[in-house]
C-alpha cells in the first residue's frame, strides 16, 4: 500500500475510490515493511523486485515510495490496544523494520507455498469461476481457522436450507478455513485441511454444495476491525452472504483477565462499516451438545441444563487425552484426525523431554 | 452518543445517515460517562434530565441507553496510543465512569458559562446568521487555542487577499478560538481572548471582515483525528475554507522524544477524511521572523538564515522574562495582555513559595 492508502485504512477502514466511485472496505492495512538497510539499497530506484524464500523475482514493485512505519500508532488503531502479547504484533510487526514501501504491483507469477495444499489456494477470480460452473445463485462463506465440529456443520447446513427457503435454487459454501499465522495453541492448516476432508468424506457436509478453499490471510485476532477483512475478501471472492458469530476474530485481552473486545461489536460494526454496504450478514446461531438428542443442536434456553457447551479449549483437553466427545460432537473421520495430531504432539514433547 | 454512533466514529470517523444519504464526519465520539451509582440510579427510567453545575435542568436525554465504556479501546483508536500523560485522557476519561449513557438529546436552554465571555459562544446557527448579516461570500476559518502573533495575522490576511483574488467579493475570516479544556501551559482562555480583542483594536486584523467567537469544545491532542472534528466544527457553523497547517492538534509524544503524530498525517488525513469531501483546505504557509525586514513573512527557503522561527516556548519564555520579542512579532496591545498574565503567575508563584 501507498502511504495515502495505508492512512484510510488505519483511519476509516475504508479507501476512497477515484473520481467519486465511493469507498472499498479496507480495515486492515496490507504492507511491506523493510529496515533502514534495504532503504539505502533501494535508494531513488523507482522499481524493486520482490523476491521469493528460494530466490525467485515474484513481482516487480513499481514506483516505489517509502514512508516511516509508525508501528505504535499502526497497533492502537488497529486492535484498540497496544499490551503486550497480541500475537500478530509479535509475529510480524514488532521486529519488523521501520519503513513501509508501497507501490504499483505487478506479479509475475501466483505465490506457491509447495505444501501439498496448493491446489486449495484459489484466488478470488478461480473462486468465481468455480461459483459459476456449480451454477450457484447464492455464495455464503464461512471463515474459520479451527477444526469442524457438528455444531458448525449444522448452522451451515441450516443456512442452506434458510437461503433454499428464502427462493435460492443453488446455494453454495464457500468453506474458508483462513491459512496463514495463527497463534500457537490453534491447530496446524495441514491437519485441519485433512480434518476438514473428513468431514466431506463423512458427509457432514455436502460435497456437491460445497467449495473447500484456504484463504491465505495471516490471522490478526482484531475482533472489530479484521472481521471486516475477512467479510470484504469473501465478497470479493463472489460470496454474497456472510456468517458472522460472537466475538469474531476475538481473543482474550493480552494482559488483563477480560474479553479483548466486547463480543457484539463485532457483528455491530460489520453491519455499519463503509463499503460493505450490501454485504448480507447472516447471524451465527449458537449451537451446543444435546445431552438429551446426544447430537450438537441450536441451544435452546428454556432447557439451557440439557446442553453442554464444548469450546476449543476442552475439545483440545479432550483430544490431547485421547478421552473421546460425546457421540455427535464430530464425524469420528475427523475426531481421528485430531487425536492422530495431538498424539504426534506429545510424542515430540516426550522425545525432546528425553534429549 | 448512542452505542452505534459511538462505534462507528471509533472505527470509521464517520456516522452513516439513514436512508444511504451518505456519511457525516465524526471522528471524536461526544458521549457522557457515567459511574455504576449514576447506572443504578437511572435503571429503567427512559428519560434522564440533565443538571447543570448549578442544580438548573439544562437538557433531558430521552429514552436512553447505557453501554461499556471500554476506555483503553476509546483511546488507542483515537489518540493511536495508550501511553500515559495524554492531556484530554488525564483530564476526562482516566477518571469518567464505566459506562457511557447515550439518547435523543433534548436541549432546555443554550448552556450558560457566565464567565463574562459568553457573548462570544455562537452556536453554528448564530455565526451562520452573521455570515449572512455581513453578506460573506465565503467564509475561511481559522482554529486556534494561542495568542494571535503576526504571523498568524499575515496567514490570514493572506488568504483573505488569495479568496479575493479567487473572484469572491466578501470573504469574512471565522476567528475561532478553543474555549474547553486546554493543557496546563495553554495560555487560559479569558487571556487569550482579551489578547485577541487588542489584535483587532491594534487593526492587525481587519474587524470589519473577522468575526471572534468561541469554539466550545475541549482540546483533545488527538492529532489527525481530531482535525477532522475541528474543521466539520466549523463547516456546521458556514465556513467553507479551513486553514490547516504542519502537525495540526498534534503535540510531543508522552513518554517518547518525538512527535506523538507524523507532522504531515493530520492535513493527508483531513484531505481524505469521508464526508469533507467537499471541504476546501487551505494550507497554512510557514511564517517567522524575518530580521531583514523586522516583520513576520512567509519563510523563503533560499535566505533561510535570515529567519528567525519564534516558538510557543519561545514566546512564553519572553513573556515571562519581561523581554521584548523581537519589534514586529506581535502587537504592542496583544504583547502587554500576554506580559501582565505572565506577570501575574509569577506573583502568584511567589506567593505561594512564601506562604
Amino acid at each position: 500500500m501507498r502511504e495515502h492508502e495505508y492512512l484510510q485504512s488505519l483511519h476509516f477502514n475504508c479507501i476512497r475510490l477515484p473520481d467519486g466511485a465511493g469507498v472499498v472496505n479496507m480495515s486492515l492495512p496490507i504492507v511491506l515493511a523493510i529496515g533502514d538497510r534495504e532503504k539505502e539499497e533501494i535508494g531513488a530506484s523507482p522499481d524493486v523486485a520482490l523476491h521469493g524464500p528460494d530466490g525467485g523475482v515474484l513481482a516487480i514493485l513499481r514506483r516505489v515510495e517509502i514512508y516511516p512505519h509508525n508501528k505504535e500508532e499502526r497497533i492502537a488503531r488497529t486492535w484498540g490496544t497496544t499490551a503486550p502479547g497480541l500475537p500478530y504484533v509479535d509475529e510480524a510487526i514488532a521486529q519488523a523494520g521501520n519503513w513501509l514501501i508501497g507501490g504499483d504491483l505487478e506479479v509475475i507469477e501466483p505465490i506457491k507455498y509447495n505444501d501439498g495444499l496448493d491446489h486449495y489456494r484459489l484466488s478470488p477470480q478461480q473462486l468465481r469461476n468455480e461459483f459459476d460452473k456449480r451454477g450457484a445463485d447464492a455464495v455464503f462463506a464461512f471463515q474459520l481457522r479451527n477444526p469442524v465440529h457438528n455444531g458448525h456443520a449444522l448452522l451451515m447446513n441450516d443456512t442452506r436450507r434458510r437461503l433454499l427457503e428464502m427462493g435460492f435454487k443453488n446455494p453454495i459454501l464457500l468453506l474458508h478455513p483462513l491459512g496463514g499465522f495463527t497463534k500457537a495453541d490453534d491447530v496446524p492448516l495441514p491437519v485441519r485441511m485433512e480434518q476438514h476432508s473428513k468431514v466431506l468424506e463423512d458427509g457432514v457436509l455436502d460435497p456437491e454444495t460445497t467449495i473447500v478453499s484456504i484463504f491465505p490471510s495471516p490471522m490478526h485476532y482484531a475482533g472489530p476491525t479484521e472481521v471486516q477483512w475477512h467479510a470484504k475478501a469473501r465478497i470479493n471472492a463472489g460470496a454474497n452472504f456472510y456468517i458472522v458469530g460472537r466475538d469474531p476474530a476475538g481473543m482474550g485481552h493480552p494482559t488483563e483477565k477480560r474479553d479483548l473486545y466486547n463480543p457484539d461489536h463485532g457483528k455491530k460494526v460489520l453491519s455499519m462499516a463503509p463499503g460493505l454496504e450490501k454485504l448480507n450478514i447472516l447471524p451465527f446461531k449458537v449451537a451446543a451438545y444435546d445431552t438429551v438428542a446426544k447430537k450438537m443442536a441450536f441451544f435452546d434456553p428454556s432447557r439451557s441444563k440439557d446442553f453442554l457447551f464444548i469450546s476449543g479449549t476442552k475439545m483440545r483437553a479432550f483430544a490431547k487425552s485421547g478421552e473421546n466427545p460425546p457421540d455427535g460432537f464430530m464425524c469420528p473421520g475427523g475426531w481421528k484426525v485430531l487425536v492422530d495430531y495431538y498424539n504426534s504432539l506429545q510424542t515430540e514433547e516426550a522425545a525432546v523431554a528425553t534429549v
